[in-house]
């Protein structure tokens, strides 16, 4: 684009879109001052145009219409904020079939339809930015694609999603049960009214997608990737994980795996308590990146809201008046998402028994058989009933495919001393 | 620039320029899919050029002579990475005479002499790139003037020296002295052969400086700037730091002050133990980062080495390669750096003293005349000699201007109860 009066179009005016537009008034001296580029809102479609909002707009900009958006000659560049992947696509789609760049913070949408829209993008020549979609307030795009150019994705391991972040630490800190948290989170607005995307680790999911792509040049398919949420943590399970030193967060991983495969997971699993992840408090977000020549490196800050992700938007604005390239997929048919089951780590496992002769033997053998071993195990000894019975034990393994231990795990299951289904998590090491 | 076919002059091939050189090699498939640019290094400058070194240069492309590979008409863009501020000041200013951009990891230069070479960067409308002088594998300057370019800097702490963090971190987990922990980083080459730039401070402090720059768009003047180093921390004063709640890290500060004034200074600091900065351990460099609108932030990564810097120089390549506008002074005149003695933090203040009635009602009552009041206090208290004499006492102070707190010191000095320089470290907040 490379021009530095720019007039924008707004596609959805809530939280987001209003912080953009309340920026780019009350800080156009400074982002004209250190980037050369200034902005004007010329058209801005919303659900209500009659609703008190903080910010004038200029006469006659604002509509409930998104076509007067992308279509207003006036207007050279979309700013996509409405979310949802039907009309949200249309929207997307329209301005790159005219030539007019666009701006999200939809990660559904591109996670969902990445593969249209990158194609209209290559098509129309026309660039899509993202910034705003993943994890607000921490430059994650901007630091693979630019910063870290040079460097081949080793691993990433983040906490990119807020309310599950929060649900945890309150479980963790508070003692309280997942309802609670969840209800927690909900009264205080960091969980949607339905919170099913968070929960559920799609929200995550569709963030890792668009990390995987960034990172090695395709788009994952969403089918492909592993994806499960934290509604079956348990509150023994975080206190067990605090005995033996780990914190359980929602972490989505992607790194390389075998033949121009790379693993995609999101999970609720164990990080160790000495690692930065374990840190982050609240609904912030960070990533943990080890990039081949820059080495370990860690991001941190605010995931959501108005000012972080406004700042996002901005950034991606900015990029776009000076005429950055967006990104398009340059690995798309040579790369895929590796088999979930073929995917390495340690485990931590815990295990409910009768307590009887051979328990330990029957359990460990098992385990043995399938090539797997341990480097740690734990159950409650109480010093004062030595001779109290076991109705639990928790073991560390050595790292090990995902296949492998589920096919422990259903041997498992044929043990008359195993009393309940064994629960396990993945425990990362960000190697 | 935004030509995607770049021929390189290196003046400078040490371990950082064999870096640059290896990755560039290594990854010339990598960098062009992501970023469309192909560079060739087809010149470059270095001390011998007999010395065997683990990578293959073009023939006739090694020389002693700088003014070959600046004046060399191939090369399109110098790269600088010799070190010093007065040949390198030459290199950079024939470069940018010539219209050749220039990429440099070159802190104390652009420190220095940084007006002189802004100037011509100005003149010639050539742009200087310096990712690589601050934190290297920390993507600082492009997070604060491009991810970031909305956001008002509210505050900015880092650990940008990652040879006083190393110190400091093995006398308080190994309790060695600071010659020691000296001796020890020197053996492991984590210090210079000469190690005064660090010790001193003046290595964080040069940094401090770029950072400002960036931050509010004009030079500080380093004789204007504060800047002290970790020579006179003693063990003793990390054992309290630790008993309080705190580390002690060799902070930057860099946030505005009143009237177009910002605070910028490097100092020994105490740091609360529970924020990410006191958990910045070894070599690594980290920066607390507070925008208006994107709220805290913090980013982690090493600080040098070949791989980290090199990641670095390769980003400027590419913005350099894409046209990337380069920074120029936007404040140039309008701000200035503010008097240390007019900045506010919180104390931790350590006097020695006679054990005799009155002292502390003597000692508090200065402070008191002063204006400056009291936080928390702490001193030895021997469960089983409670009659013990105190020979010292602790106190953290409320915020208060720095000159305030020496005029309080310069009254105790009075007292005969004191019986020593009283010893001070500045308390961190980040806001």
């Amino acid at each position: 684009m490379a021009k530095q009066q720019i007039k924008l179009g707004l596609v959805g005016f809530g939280t987001v879109g209003v912080g953009v537009a309340k920026i780019l008034q009350n800080q156009a001296d400074l982002i004209a001052k250190r980037s050369g580029a200034e902005f004007t809102v010329v058209k801005a479609a919303m659900r209500d145009v009659n609703k008190k909002r903080d910010i004038a707009l200029a006469p006659g900009a604002a509509t409930t219409d998104w076509k007067e958006v992308v279509n207003d000659s006036e207007v050279e560049l979309v700013v996509e904020l409405m979310g949802g992947t039907d009309v949200a696509f249309e929207v997307v789609a329209s301005a790159l079939k005219l030539g007019k760049p666009v701006v999200t913070g939809n990660k559904a949408l591109l996670a969902e339809r990445g593969e249209e829209i990158f194609a209209l993008s290559a098509q129309h020549n026309t660039p899509v930015y993202f910034e705003a979609s993943v994890a607000g307030g921490i430059p994650i795009i901007k630091t693979l694609r630019e910063a870290f150019v040079s460097n081949a994705l080793v691993n990433l391991s983040g906490i990119i999603n807020g309310t599950c972040n929060y649900i945890l630490e309150r479980m963790t800190d508070a003692g309280l049960s997942y309802q609670d948290a969840l209800k927690e989170a909900m009264d205080l607005g960091y969980a949607e009214a339905d919170p099913t995307l968070d929960i559920n680790g799609w929200d995550a999911g569709h963030k890792a997608i668009l990390l995987g792509a960034i990172s090695y040049g395709f788009l994952p398919d969403p089918a492909k990737t592993y994806v499960t949420g934290i509604e079956n943590v348990r509150l023994e399970d975080i206190e067990l994980a605090d005995k033996l030193g780990y914190a359980i967060k929602l972490i989505s991983v992607v790194k390389p795996a075998c033949d121009k495969t790379i693993e995609i997971r999101t999970q609720a699993s164990f990080v160790p308590q000495t690692h930065l992840l374990a840190k982050v408090d609240g609904v912030f977000n960070a990533v943990a990146l080890h990039g081949d020549e820059v080495g370990d490196s860690f991001i941190y800050g605010r995931g959501a809201g108005a000012g972080p992700t406004a700042t996002a938007v901005i950034a991606d604005l900015v990029d776009a008046a000076n005429g950055s390239k967006g990104f398009l997929p340059y690995n798309a048919t040579s790369y895929t998402v590796a088999d979930i089951d073929e995917t390495e780590t340690a485990y931590f496992v815990s295990i409910e028994v009768k307590d009887e002769p051979g328990v330990m033997a029957q359990i460990t053998s098992l385990f043995s058989n399938q090539g797997m071993s341990f480097s740690g195990t734990f159950s409650n000894v109480n010093p004062s009933e030595p001779d109290a019975a076991m109705n639990s034990v928790s073991f560390i393994t050595h790292k090990a495919k995902l296949g492998t231990l589920k096919a422990a795990l259903s041997d498992l299951a044929s043990l008359d001393c195993v009393t309940n289904e064994p629960t396990y998590y993945r425990v990362e090491s960000f190697e």
